[in-house]
C-alpha cells in the first residue's frame, strides 16, 4: 500500500481501486495511480478513458469499456470482477471524486453491502478545474463555485438556483458540462444569470482539451463570450468581481483574481 | 516542454515556474511538477512546503524560504532570480492555483510588466479539496463550493455571505483554512450558518494531513461536529441534502454524495 493510503487493504473479495487519471496526459497522472494501473488485473472505464491509460499499463491485461450510457454496467462489471478475487481498477478522467466514477461506485457497494468483502479506495487525480486554471493563469486564488450544467440527473430549476447564488456571492465559478449537441441552451442560460450580477468586462476562461494536442486555451469579456464555441470537453470559469484580464501581450491573455481585496500582500495566515 | 503545456518558453530573463506540490508525499507529485523541481537551479517556497520537496530534487540546489509572512518577499526573490538568467521554481502545497502561490506571482509580474521577460508557467497538482475527498470517500460528485474562513484577505461579512448562498443553494461546502490559533471562533460561526439550512444528520467530514503520517480521517453528523479538533491543516467538508455517511462497520466511516436526484443511474451526459 502506498504511504498514507487510508483503505485498501486486499479483502477477501479481491481489490476495486478508483484511479484519477487526470487530464490525460501521462506527466499529469500521479505515480500512486500509475502504480494502482500497473497492478491491476483488468481496467474497466469508458472507452475514451481507457485510451489515455498508458499501454504499458494495459499490456496482457483484461479491459472492460462500455459506451457513454453504460456507466452502471462498467460499476457492476468492476465489482463482479472484484468479488471473484481479482485486482480492478476503474478509470475516470481528472478526479474521480469530482463528477467521476468514485460516487457511483461507493452507491453500488453500499446498496449491495460489499464493504468488507471489496473495501474500494479512491486515488485523486488532477481535477479538470486544475488543469484549466493553471492554463489560464490563476483564477481560482480566492472562493469558488463548481457547476454541472448538465439537467440529466439533476433538476434545471436546481443548477439555476446555484448560478444565481454563485453569482450574487461573488463565488469564482466553474462550469463542467457546459454544452453538448443536445444540451445547447443551458450555457448561454448560465452566462445571463451570472452577468445580472458582473460587470461586462468580467474575464471568462474557456480552456478545451487542456493538455492535450488539441487544446485551447482563451479568455474574453463576459460581453463578448461565445457559447457556441463551447463543447462537452470545455471547462468555462467565469470570474468573480476582483478578476481581470493580465498577460500584456501575451497570446490568449490570462485570467488573474487577486486573492487581497485591500492590498495586504504582506499577511497570510 | 511538456506536451500541451501553453507557455514556458524560456524567456529572456530565464525562467519561473509554479510548482504544485499536491499533499506532500512524492506519490502524489506529478512526473511533470517532478522534472519542473530537478530542473530547477533555484528552489523557493515557505519552509514547511520546501521540506516536501523530494531530496534528490533539493540535492545542490539553491533554496529561498521565508516564513509564513513572507509571502512577497519570496515571490520577489524568486522574480529576481528568474530575471537574473536563471531557472527558477516556486513551490506550493496541494494545488497553487487554489489559494496557492500562483497568484501572487502573476499579479507581481503584471505590475512589474515582466511577461515577455519571465513568461511564469503554472503547474497544476492534487488540490488539497481532491486529497480529503479521496480519503473520505466521493463527497464531491455533485455541485460544491470552496471557502476559505481566513478573514485576514477577506472580510468576514463576505465569507458568511457566501456560506449562506452555499448553505441555501445546496452546494456541498469544503472549508479551506478552518481554523488556527488566533482564528477560533469562525469554524463554529460557520458551522452555524450551513446548520441552519442542513438536516442535523449532515455528514461532515474532517481530514488533517491527508497522506501524511499524521493523516486523520473522520466523518461525524453535523450536529455532533466538533470544532475544536480542527487546525490551520485540516480540510472539512459539509454535505448537501443528499450526502450521507456509508460505510458499514467501517473505521471511521465514509461519506456520499449520490449524483442522481432521480436514481436515473442509467443515464449520463
Amino acid at each position: 500500500m502506498h504511504h498514507g493510503q487510508r483503505h485498501g487493504g486486499r479483502g477477501p473479495g479481491g481489490r476495486l481501486t478508483v484511479v484519477s487519471l487526470g487530464p490525460g496526459h501521462e506527466s499529469l497522472i500521479t505515480p500512486q495511480c500509475l502504480d494502482a494501473l500497473r497492478r491491476a488485473e483488468v481496467i474497466v472505464g469508458y472507452t475514451p478513458y481507457l485510451d489515455l491509460v498508458p499501454e504499458a499499463a494495459k499490456a496482457g491485461k483484461e479491459l472492460i469499456s462500455t459506451g457513454m450510457r453504460g456507466e452502471v454496467d462498467r460499476a457492476e462489471a468492476a465489482m463482479e470482477a472484484a468479488l471473484s478475487g481479482r485486482d480492478v481498477a476503474v478509470v475516470s478522467s481528472g478526479d474521480a471524486g469530482v463528477y467521476g466514477m468514485a460516487g457511483l461506485i461507493l452507491e453500488m457497494v453500499e446498496a449491495r453491502d460489499l464493504w468488507e468483502a471489496i473495501e474500494p479506495v479512491v486515488m485523486p487525480g488532477i481535477p479538470a478545474l486544475a488543469a484549466a486554471a493553471a492554463l489560464l493563469g490563476a483564477p481560482l486564488t480566492h472562493d469558488f463555485a463548481v457547476i454541472s450544467l448538465s439537467d440529466l440527473l439533476t433538476p434545471w430549476t436546481l443548477i439555476e438556483r446555484r448560478l444565481e447564488a454563485s453569482a450574487r456571492a461573488d463565488f469564482v465559478t466553474v462550469i463542467y458540462n457546459p454544452r453538448s449537441k443536445r444540451r445547447h441552451w443551458q450555457l448561454g442560460k448560465a452566462m445571463d444569470i451570472l452577468a445580472a450580477e458582473r460587470s461586462p468586462d468580467t474575464p471568462v476562461g474557456l480552456v478545451r482539451q487542456a493538455f492535450r494536442p488539441e487544446q485551447a486555451v482563451s479568455v474574453s469579456r463576459l460581453a463578448d463570450f461565445d457559447a457556441t464555441a463551447v463543447d462537452m470537453v470545455s471547462i468555462v470559469v467565469v470570474g468573480n468581481a476582483s478578476s481581470r484580464m493580465v498577460g500584456g501581450r501575451m497570446a490568449g491573455g490570462r485570467m488573474l483574481t487577486p486573492r487581497g481585496y485591500a492590498g495586504k500582500y504582506d499577511l497570510e495566515g
